[in-house]
């Protein structure tokens, strides 16, 4: 099992498909789209100036809206994941 | 539904039409002109470095102006959202 | 009305024009040359990090100078404001 | 009457000559030689982040030396001022 | 033996070989994909604004994934090992 | 007298000459070699975030080595100082 | 003596030779490798925001790691000494 560290978060993502036209990827703007992933496990927070932690916003199993470009992918047990930070989560998808 | 992390808020944006004079975008001059949105939903708000949580300055269906080139493009159930940070909106429209 | 967020103070700006010989703007040296307008409604001010606070310096009616190339265009109801942030109000014109 | 807001003192600058060899700008190497001006008048001093205020050094009428391209230059009555953060200020002359 | 100092962790890394083609490095995209390593030892932890130290999340024995390219290679005794701060450690392998 | 402000320090320079070869200066590598100076005059302190100030750890009269690039050289009763802040010296010499 | 300032540490340098092969430096990645030397003097250590002083982690006589291009050369009565930041030393070979 991988625990994270820290603020950070474990997901398994399902990243969209990026919309092409013949091939080329379109960028309508430059604002990055988020996609969304599933929390498979979350680290104990991040820890403040004065010594606490806080704790995370999200939980194991929660589905969470990501931006695109944040993380570090890492492979375990044949298996994908991504690892970011707590902040660049955008939203819960209840 | 979506809930926003943190400082962030959704809105349901109607941007302005950027004028154009012949299909030329123009820009009058440097400074970006905000456009306005709807707040959908807040998140919990900004923690300080004390733990505690800043409460969001807006609430939902507060009509707001947003940095144009701030947030980041949501799309949920067919619809589309922009997710920004309380600290990119500009002002409450009463 | 248009309610500031935060330090921010929105003001009706009465920009100098800016000096031209023969049509060329004339830089006299590099360093800006602010402006001055007249304060049209502040924000609760700034939030410290132990979530208190500041009272802004300027209130509604104040004449100030600031920096020209500070802050944001915004129209409302047919009429052009600057949003600005309190720390780029330089002096206020007694 | 201008009064500077924050940390920013008011000076009216009495600007070394740059010396010039034949009409070419001297410079003896990359360090910038402060000039002196007379303090016109004070703020009421930087904001800590616990809320409380730190009274300027320096006061009206103090001869000091600054540093040559610190501050904004701004126009009053038909006078020129320099406002600059009291951070740019490198020494009391007495 | 090697004592890190602060927040630093020292590492025997077993690094993934990067995959090639015909003898070129495939960077299938811009994301870093952690390599995991062994704790060899552990500095005191980090040192608060406070002067408190947080103790590590980590502890010697422990199987941890790093960023790739963060960390200093130091040599001693003729064994390689990885310095790296505490932050670039992204999760526990259990 | 030239009073500095802050955690400045004024200096009586005693700078290296710059071993050239042939007029050419010498770079041996890319670290600045410090050069040593006399304390004239120190000012009350670095004012910290809780609105304390830190005594100074030099005096008058010390001898100090001082990085060759920093601080600002001003000119006062036809004499050169330098001015610099007290983070920029790197030791005492006793 | 020279007695360091702040959070600085004076050192010995014993530099490993850059491994060569004809003359060209070999530069096998680009992570710094370290080098080692002996602690000459300390000084009283980084001051906190709060105006405490952490005492340091390494004392005279002990053998350190250190960042290659971490520091400043400086000499005294012939022989070079290199005084670094206590945060750009790695660990402490016992």
């Amino acid at each position: 099992m991988l625990k994270p560290l820290g603020d950070r978060v474990i997901l398994q993502a399902s990243e969209e498909e990026e919309q092409t036209v013949g091939g080329i990827v379109l960028a309508s703007n430059a604002q990055e789209k988020p996609t969304t992933g599933k929390v498979i496990s979350v680290g104990a927070g991040r820890v403040l100036d004065n010594g606490d932690s806080v704790a995370p916003s999200v939980k194991e199993g929660d589905t969470v809206m990501f931006d695109k470009y944040a993380g570090t992918q890492v492979t375990y047990d044949g298996a994908d994941y991504l690892v970011l930070h707590e902040k660049d989560i955008v939203a819960i998808v209840e």
